[in-house]
């Protein structure tokens, strides 16, 4: 099956960021086809939006709402059939919700919804639809990040013991949402962005690579979280203390108000045997370091890596692949999975390793744990979902 | 006019490299939508090429030949408008001149042609035809490249003094054209490749590189060019001593034997008053240095860059964007070009900063004086074109 | 004055790491000359080492009594007049009582005593002696650390908001203490070490750096202490949330069970206006971050540094200084404020700018404080001394 | 023998930057105790500048000549041993040759003699002296380049095919030798230097470097010598295409007028099975690269090294050593000679790894040819001795 996906999208108007990430992610590999959308919840808005995409004006709807109306009219090889959501946190849940039952596959960026509560609605729904859903929780997408997957996978570091990951940003280090900056306003404001604002926005990123990556599951947290920016509404800054389900311990942080830091994510672990680190700003590398012989570099593009860290790559070693192609590796394994479906075919594990409803629930608990830490004064917490 | 471009392409067939790639930058930003193509000389693999990438099978072409006898019969508002070639080197003259000649533009892969006469003669025919040809020298087309050619030509750096430009690659460091590797093969193959086998794939891409930065031309220049693998055909090994129209010397040097080695192009280029640093495994970085106060460190994405830079980026800084990105943004500028002329509008200095015909002719006589150099015993040879 | 100090050492005997390294420290500039010591608890190991040093074998003592007994006998102008203690925890407190009570300047190895409570007696004992005592915490030695320092005091960060410092090392992650390794023998032993393992050895370094560079103190600790490995008896890993003076918040963690890390020491702080990063491995180099602009590359050597990091520079930039010349810049400032003290002239800043006697206490009020969180269920725990 | 070798010094007076240097090296490993001097051409600057080192007051000399003459009126227990010669190029021949004709050992500053005749005269007095002669290559005292060397050695990278090595400064970018600048001045003059500036300075550590490394001999160059900064009276600035004498090729190059570069030589060399990388800004890595498996990153300190980096390193793992360090290696390894020969021993392989006349010569041979060629029209010239 070599067409492409008929693809819809809800919010990613003119002037949003991640909109056209996500648009380029679909593009980049050529599985999908973007064909309707509602690109805000401005109609004017999200008519010219469209236009500017080169969309058919019929199929350029005023809201999410009409979207699915009218979509589910259209004769089923013109219908959409994946809908990728990117709006702000608070209207994630209804449009994912209905478009499941509608029949639709899911993109839905992180944090899955707006409080737990919603997310776990939303698991079940999902399971009752048959669709799928796949969350963009970018950092996974990362060729080298399998990489280190694996490696843990395979035993090759030993047992687990210890876990840091960190994700520093600077450009919450003024109230920005003082000064009409649109990325910063919704993150900040409790009615779009739900409990948490640092840890929900990136806090989620960093505790989904963790548990990705090692393949543990958090069990206890004790938190530090700050809200540092006089006249903020939610957090701008994290750290917690951590413990695994194996008996390993880790740190995680993020923070938006570390003035000159961009968005390097970064994660280090330790194991019995050896030990690897991780970071954006490098992503093509892994380093894995042993006790008694030299560190190694593993790169990107190499014939020796594993078959998930191939997959995910598209050029040869020494031709850096980066963000938006990690994000691509979302789309285009979700695609190939739906692609099988379709084909009455058994998607292949490589092609089902993206991040979906069961890392939307525990991202979301992980917000509302580590927010409850963070007002508490019991030490540890127990990490419930 | 937000409507894609048509594409076709020449070459590029299943399990060419860089046909992939030429795809990838023409679908990441949406402005190109592929229409037909002559995937290769086999015609059945042409077929079963265009089938996989969904193509219409009426528009999957036998040959070059007949794909623009075909497509000049079709509608103008269905016709392609815009011919990639990414064949090897010996098949680059004909069908661009075909394409010209019928009324397309034409992207090219590097090095323009086979020998500096036909890219003579290429640069009559584009001239005569009023199309346009953008040639992929890649790597001036990452946002920090441009950002140091802004510098230099806003003269914060003062009189360039000097310039070291390398481009080490390990993948040809056995006689890989004897074990079947097809990339390989061709490009050592004296008949496909041309006179030059590491300085034409290779060594026109750091070439460029160090003329498109600085602003200078190369004057003169001293070869000393090998061929280090017993049984190989053309040079795979070169190191040239340069002098720029201004005054200032330069190294520069390209190997395809430096074992273990991807492919890490790096640039240094030192004024009166500054020096600067940029290299591909670290490129969304622009180190610039200066004598009496701290060097600095320039990232895609920031604020403070310059227009050119800003422009040829999608994404926040922080978020790397790496080859393919670069690749794309030749095929957007481009493609901007192509747009703002059926628009009848002038298109803007950021649109028209692709490589075209006059650094691809430059490209052809860097080869043919480099090779010359390397097989003479004067020790400085002009540099003529 | 330019006659070298007579110096003398108390442990770092045969085989001994840290004494070799203080004895370099001590050579490399020219201000001492070791003229006796007690190299070991065992008398003829000491009179080995003695005499592999070269030292006059009346000088070389079967125990540190004996050598504080006999040098006092000496006339004036031949008697030791520093006194290097580089002995295991447990034995720094017996000997720097003798030393100052007996009229000699101290030099201690960190952390200053077995407990704080030994640490709060040798204030008053020092206070009360009119002699120097210096406390070896390397990593304050360094030029870039200094000129962090230097940064911050001048306020170009503005007011400090978040401090990441950490220390990973590997050497433990197995039971090196069961196989004979001497150096994890007596710092895996509560007799010799005390009531910490990682916290005491380089928890400590961590935490002085963090208040040395941030000129701030820390009021409440949070902490997770952790005994890794099977079988051993104190603590070899520790995560610490802190809370500053100023409302400041941090982390710092050390591990000796990062499996593949060798020592990479590393600080991270962040301001109202700026960032600032510097870490072991690449010593030389500061790097300073700014939300909008680009980041700077402070090095070691340069001009346009404070006249601190150039006081504790010896060669120009490029050339790079390490760990022994970081050591060796605390026995240089303290040789120049002990020659300026018999000069009867006042010690310049720079010379006063090694860590001693209040330094001491702190690290030891560290120790004890952050092994008390690790056992309690209370979250917060404020900092006592 | 645990006592401390005699050491003289002639030059590195007040000021002088490399004479403080060979005191450091002389001093942090104990070897040397530094006797007398004659430190300045200037009796009076000689006689202040022992006084501030706390010679005793008559081991102070005018000139080099009258250092001789005394010193070997001496009793030979009190004698100088080791004569450290640190003056200009045009005053090493003479003061060496007296030393060597003395009887007394000698350590040189490179490169060695102003000419390369005197050089050969030099090689002939050394032979027939029975004393020894080290030259300060400083480079090849880092224990990652021994290490390197011993890769080589052990054939693990195969057959070297390509040498890069590189030498970068900024320093003379304008005429400094106009405004007083003493280190600019001397090494600008040909009355002091010689025939060459950076080509002598700094091109010949690079060119050492590399034959010690690879152990192969340059047989032929092919130079671009410039003057770049208009004014000046020699060379500051030269890149040189190389053939070794087992068929591979190289590229030189060494700049003093590369502003904003500090001082980081930099090597890479490939052999047919494999590669590394070594470069003095990060001194205690060595990278090896493999056509088929990950880099890998050698340290310093670490227990899988070479005797012969082991035996270069004074800490563990993790503790940066440097520039300093890698000087004080080549006094550290001549001492060891000189004590073994002292005990009528064999000194060690290890000990007996500094560099000495032979390299001196090839080092002034290097400086006659590289200006030869630059001179020449002749491409390729013969590398003669």
């Amino acid at each position: 099956m070599n067409r492409k996906l008929r693809l819809g999208m809800i919010g990613g108007g003119q002037g949003a960021f991640i909109g056209a990430v996500h648009r380029i992610a679909a593009q980049i590999d050529g599985h999908y086809e973007l064909v309707c959308g509602a690109f805000s919840s401005d109609a004017e808005r999200s008519r010219l939006s469209g236009m500017e995409l080169g969309l058919a004006e019929n199929r350029v709807y005023r809201s999410y709402q009409e979207l699915f109306e009218k979509e589910q009219q259209l004769p089923e090889n013109q219908r959409v059939e994946v809908i990728s959501i990117v709006t702000p946190n608070h209207l994630h849940f209804e449009p994912a919700k209905l478009a499941l039952r509608g029949g639709f596959h899911v993109i839905l960026d992180k944090p899955m919804t707006f409080s737990l509560d919603e997310a776990r609605q939303l698991k079940e729904i999902e399971e009752q639809s048959g669709k799928k859903l796949c969350l963009t929780h970018t950092y996974t997408g990362y060729p080298m990040v399998k990489e280190a997957k694996q490696l843990i996978a395979e035993g090759k570091l030993g047992n687990i013991r210890k876990v840091y990951v960190e994700y520093p940003q600077g450009w919450l280090n003024k109230l920005e949402e003082a000064s009409g900056n649109k990325q910063a306003s919704w993150r900040t404001n409790p009615a779009e962005s739900g409990i948490a604002g640092a840890m929900g926005d990136i806090g989620t990123h960093a505790f989904n690579l963790a548990e990705y990556i090692t393949g543990l599951q958090v069990t206890k947290l004790n938190a530090d979280i700050n809200t540092v920016v006089e006249g903020r509404l939610l957090d701008d800054d994290g750290s917690v203390l951590l413990k695994f389900d194996n008996g390993a311990s880790g740190v995680l942080f993020a923070t938006q108000i570390a003035a000159g830091e961009e968005n390097n994510v970064r994660i280090r672990i330790y194991g019995e045997k050896g030990g690897l680190e991780w970071q954006q700003n490098d992503a093509n590398t892994l380093t894995v370091k042993w006790p008694d012989r030299p560190s190694e570099i593993l790169r990107t593009g190499s014939g020796y890596l594993s078959s998930f860290a191939k997959h995910n790559t598209r050029t040869p070693a020494g031709h850096p692949e980066g963000y938006l192609e990690a994000f691509a590796n979302l789309y285009r394994n979700f695609a190939l999975t739906i692609k099988a479906l379709l084909n009455n075919e058994k998607p292949t594990d490589e092609s089902l390793d993206f991040p979906g409803i069961t890392e939307g629930v525990r991202g979301m608990a992980f917000i509302e744990n580590v927010i409850a830490s963070g007002q508490s004064d019991k030490k540890w917490i127990d990490f419930t979902v």
